[in-house]
Order: structure tokens, then C-alpha cells, then sequence
């Protein structure tokens, strides 16, 4: 496997850094994190940060310091083995773990660090203890609901209850709350039909909180919630740990996200890029910049120019994207900032962000649990 | 960086791969090596096949030995540095490359191996002009034209005439041919208008042909074409160079392309597969697969389940593809075989290929350009 240098060293100009390249504008990086912080505090709830956005530890450090998390969420054994091995102390892994192998790595793993996993069947229940007490270690698990995406949970109420039970009677395990995410929530734009659908979430969470509470049992966590939603759930008085992500960098589908009024959401600043370089203007109306699907995914659409609403994205493929510019305003070797559609799958797309101020390269930094999958 | 240990070894059954993996039938994956070959011979022209489909140098390596491929295409200068590194000696960048930092790096290259680049604008012809003296190598250029796509490429005619005429000037530099590839009418579906697509290139590209022999200017290559359009090209008289990529491999989109009958096209044989692990059963009707955007790319679509035409993919997330499986068919821990709607971007999302045969890994390929954008 080759292993890919960076593209700019600190010091360099955005001309320098070789391109297509993910960078970072620190300004605006800060001050999302010092929003959510704030946020959180006036609300009184945890913030978790989901580092499946990034999949960088030095980002999860600095949510955990500046940021004011408490620890980081993860989705797979793989990228949370990456988090620690970068010194995150306390990682969440807001999924099911399956199968003998990742068992054991997320057990292993469970003895350098606090770790907590989601389960939603009985038998991976009774799976992960018997390969906690072999490890001789103590494993967190959160009992994680269906409460209305329709892909990982049990039902909530009695579901809930049976399977937290069976976590409670293993000595190798703590049951240590409810994992309640509506992820397809966070994407529906309109504020009022956001809102409704995240009262019935939480709803479901609350039920099942007394539920448990009425079985003797408490949840030290309950956690859920996304960039597009958390508001919500911070404010419910049921939520306790936020597991927000995107708010980091935010891309061109959660500037879709409205507020009350209408607008697009805007407490949090774009400060996630690809750069990219004008590479071809040889048709007319036309410029091609060197970024294409294997450097920003389109899974949530096309990317948008940074500050450029004249110029139209017109195609996307292997390598390349497509600018009408019926100007010709753009010229050859020329940069622009593309704003990504989605943001966690780009970054994953790439080995390192390079960190920007005041149009000088401050800092790189690896994407640590890049490709980190299993 | 991490580096990501291979998911599987050689002797292990498909049930001992860490999933997700890309995984290729070896047997599907030799037939369409072999099938292509024969009809390059047939029609009397050579494959380059491209690379950017699956970034290995060593499946490069075996279209060339096997798969009769006079050398592979690539997109990226950083691309084409790692098939050469992997041993490939020859090797079309069918790409423009600009700025000072990567011509060195693909004028180096030309002191390594046989190198050709594709060029669309005289300001860049000189650069690579003067590189390429200052290195003491001849670079090989083949002017792109655009017939049709509106990417990169001067006009047919007299504006390709004007720009060979510019490479020929040059002592560093060769004027070995033209680059006529029209990538949209690869994904025509309908057989007519794809064949009266290519028509218009053919014609397009026979006309440029034309006038630069007047104009005393030889083609030594004439190169485009790819898996859904070949025949055409490679039928015309004109071309003599086909730059097929996903014929190895295949994928869902290219399953759509029709044959003059309408059915689908069937010469080139499924053998890329991600491989992936039911990790949640716990909603009823749905069965979850740990395989999400982070393991195949969805801008063509999203994936099927190979042989399983009665489960339906509802949902592809950052980690999760959610399938609609009324019957409760599948269980925790099975494994499922999934088409990825668009081969290209998904490989170069894995570190490894895992080559199967009789049900057993045979073979462990790195994907040696995997995040080689640059």
C-alpha cells in the first residue's frame, strides 16, 4: 500500500498545497466547536462528538479539550482501535459489534480505554460477555432503540427492557443506558416536521427510561441526536449525551436544514473544503477542477464553489467536476474551494487535512482511522 | 496513518473475511481478461486497459500478461507513480497534468518508464516542454479533443491540428496521437443511441485524424473507448487504442447498459463483489449489512445483493445498507455478496483485494493507488 505523503507542509500558501486536498479553516473550526460547547452547557447535557465524521484523533482530542466532550462516538471496532491509539480516552462505538473477531479486538480494546457498544439482540448480548470475562474486563453497553429510523434497535418499552435485563445479568457487563439516534431526522429540512418527528423519538426514549426505571434499572446515558436535531433533544429532559458530528465542518446538505424562520441553519460555519485546481478550460463556458468522486462524495449531492454562486456544478465524475462558468472567469491553475455534499464520507476519502488561517497552512493532521471499516 | 491490515489470508473461507471487503471471483475476474483480449485481437486493435478502475498494480500487471494489454491508462500522476512503482512499464496519464510540482513529478516518471500525458492547452504543452528539456527526457503528448462530452479537450479539426502542431515544435516533447474518449455515452443505456453517440466521435476524431495527416502529423495512437461503447470505436478504422476499465470488474449501472437485443450486457461477468455481514435483525422485515458509503460509493445508485433479487436495498448510510427483507430470510452474522452500483470509486474506498476461488481466498492484492488523487 503506498502511503501517501501530505499535501502541504506548515507554512505553505493555499497555492502550495498540492491539490485535490482537504483542508480545514481553523477559524471556523474553533468557533463551532466554542457554539456546540456553549450550547451544551446552557442546556446541561453531555456532548459526545462523533468522530465517524472526521475519523481523526487529533479532532477528537480537541473536541474532548476545547470542545468540551466527554468522549467521542465511533461506528466501527476498527476506527475506535484508531481514537485510542491516538490517545481519545473514552470512546462510545454507537453500533452493533459482531462476530468473534471484532468481539474481540472491541475487548481487547475495552482494557485501554473506556469503552461502551451498542446491542440490540440477545445472543450478541450474551456473546460480548463471554468474551468480556474471558478478557477479565467490565464492558458498557447501551440498549440501543428503533424509535422510528427503521434500521438497528429493539422496540422501545418492553423490547428495551428484556434486552437491558440480559445485560444486567451478566457479570461482565454494565447496562449503562439507551442508545436512541434518528438519523434520518437530521436531513428533513423543514424545522416544524423536524421537530415533530424528533417529539415522537423522544417520546419513545422516555418511555422507556421509566420503563427500565420502574425494572430497577437506570440509564447513566441517554444518548442520540445529530447536528440537524439536537436542540431538541438537549431541551427534552430525557437526553443527556449529544452524539453531534457534522457540526464540526457542516456541508452542502445541512445548509439545506432550516431554522424556525426558514433560513438555513447557521449557528455552525462552513470550515470544511476540498481545494482543488481549474485544470482544463479548453470548452467554452466550461472549467474542470481536479476533484472528482475519489476525492468528495456526491451521495448527498453535488459539491458547491465556496463564495462562487455564479458558477454552476454541471457533472462529477472519477476525477473531475465540471464548473459551467459561462464567463470563462476562471483560468487555468486556478483554485477554488469546493464545498462538499457530504461531509463524513469525503473525509474518509483522504489521508490528511491540512489546517489553514489567514491563508498559511497552521497544521496537518493525519485522518487516523481513514479506511478504517472492520 | 493507519495501516490496514489485509481483512483475510490466503486458505480462508469467505466466512473468515473481515467485512466489509472488496472480493474478486478470480474465475469471473480471468474470464473477462480473457474475453476482451479476444476481442481486441478479433477487431485487430490494442487494449490499454485503465487503471483508475481498480488502482493495483497487480491486476495491471495481469491485464498486460493474461489480458494482452499493451499498458494501462491513469488518471493522476500520483496514480501512474504507483503502477509503475508495481513493476508496469508502460503507462498513458489520459489526464491533462498542470502546475509546476506534478509535471516534475510526471516528467521523473519519464525517466522511468514509458510515460504519454494528454494535453489540451498550449500554455501547458510548453511547461511540460520545458520539464521535460530540463530533465533531459522526451515526453510523449497525445492532444485530447472533445467529441462531445464538454469536459476537457480542444475543439476537433483545426484546433487540434494547431495544438500538435505546438507539442511537435517542441524537441522535448512527441506528438504520438489523439485522446477521443467520450465517457458519458458509456452509461447510454439504449444500444441505438449509445452507437449513434459514438458515430458523432467517430466522425469527429476521423475528421482530426484526417487533418493533422495533412498537416504531415502522424497518429501513432488513437485511444478512447470504454466497456460500454468498445465495439463501436474499435470497429471504426479509426481508432486503435481502447481504454476499457470496469470490464474486470463490472458493476450495477454497467448491468443496465443494453445489447442490440436489449437485454443487459452480458459478455463481461460480475466479479467484484463488497462482501458484508448481517449486524442487525432486530427490526422485523429488515436485515442490516455493515457495509455503508465509507465501503461502496452510490453516485451511480446503490448496491444489489448478488443473487438475491428478492431482497431490496431501502438504505445506504455512512456504515449501514439497510435491506427490506419481508420474509426474515437472513440472520445475524451471514453474509451477503453486494454489487456496488459503480465499481471505480468503490475500490479506491479499500485497501485490499481479496481474490477468491472454490470459496477460498487464493490471492491478497493491494490497491496500490488507492488515495492517490493528485
Amino acid at each position: 500500500m503506498p502511503v501517501i505523503p501530505p499535501p502541504a507542509k506548515v507554512g505553505d500558501t493555499l497555492d502550495d498545497i498540492l491539490t485535490p486536498a482537504l483542508i480545514i479553516d481553523l477559524d471556523a473550526f474553533e468557533a463551532n466547536l466554542d457554539r456546540l460547547r456553549a450550547r451544551c452547557e446552557t442546556f446541561g447535557v453531555r456532548l459526545r462528538a462523533h468522530a465517524k465524521t472526521h475519523k481523526s484523533a487529533d479532532i477528537g482530542l480537541q473536541q474532548m479539550s476545547r470542545g468540551g466532550a466527554c468522549g467521542v462516538c465511533c461506528q466501527k471496532v476498527s476506527e475506535a482501535e484508531a481514537m485510542v491509539a491516538g490517545g481519545v480516552p473514552d470512546v462510545l462505538v454507537s453500533n452493533q459489534v459482531i462476530g468473534a473477531a471484532r468481539i474481540a479486538r472491541l475487548v481487547a480494546l475495552a482494557g485501554r480505554a473506556r469503552v461502551i457498544v451498542c446491542v440490540d439482540d440477545a445472543g450478541n448480548v450474551d456473546e460480548l460477555a463471554e468474551a468480556a470475562a474471558a478478557a477479565g474486563v467490565t464492558l458498557e453497553c447501551l440498549v440501543e432503540i428503533d424509535t422510528g429510523m427503521g434500521r438497528c434497535g429493539v422496540r422501545p418499552g418492553a423490547e428495551g427492557v428484556a434486552l437491558a435485563q440480559r445485560v444486567a445479568g451478566h457479570p461482565s457487563l454494565r447496562f449503562s443506558g439507551l442508545q436512541a439516534y434518528d438519523g434520518r431526522a437530521q436531513h428533513v429540512y423543514d424545522f416544524d416536521k423536524r421537530r415533530a418527528r424528533i417529539e415522537g423519538v423522544v417520546a419513545a426514549t422516555r418511555d422507556t427510561v421509566a420503563a427500565l426505571k420502574s425494572a430497577g434499572l437506570d440509564c447513566a446515558i441517554v444518548g442520540g441526536a445529530g447536528t440537524g436535531t439536537y436542540a431538541f433533544e438537549a431541551s427534552s429532559g430525557v437526553y443527556n449525551e449529544l452524539q453531534c458530528g457534522s457540526y464540526v465542518f457542516m456541508d452542502v446538505d445541512y445548509g439545506r436544514v432550516q431554522e424556525a424562520d426558514g433560513a438555513g441553519l447557521s449557528e455552525f460555519a462552513q470550515s470544511l473544503f476540498v481545494l482543488s485546481t481549474v485544470m482544463s478550460v479548453a470548452v467554452p463556458g466550461t472549467a474542470v477542477c481536479d476533484a472528482g468522486l475519489k476525492a468528495l462524495s456526491t451521495d448527498s449531492g453535488p459539491p458547491v464553489v465556496f463564495g462562487r454562486e455564479d458558477l454552476e456544478v454541471s457533472g462529477v465524475s472519477d476525477e473531475h467536476t465540471i464548473l459551467l462558468d459561462p464567463g470563462d472567469s476562471l483560468s487555468l491553475g486556478q483554485r477554488v474551494k469546493l464545498v462538499p455534499g457530504h461531509c463524513d464520507p469525503t473525509c474518509n476519502l483522504h489521508d490528511w487535512y491540512v489546517g489553514v488561517r489567514d491563508g498559511r497552512v497552521e497544521t496537518v493532521w493525519p485522518v487516523s482511522a481513514r479506511g478504517c471499516v472492520v
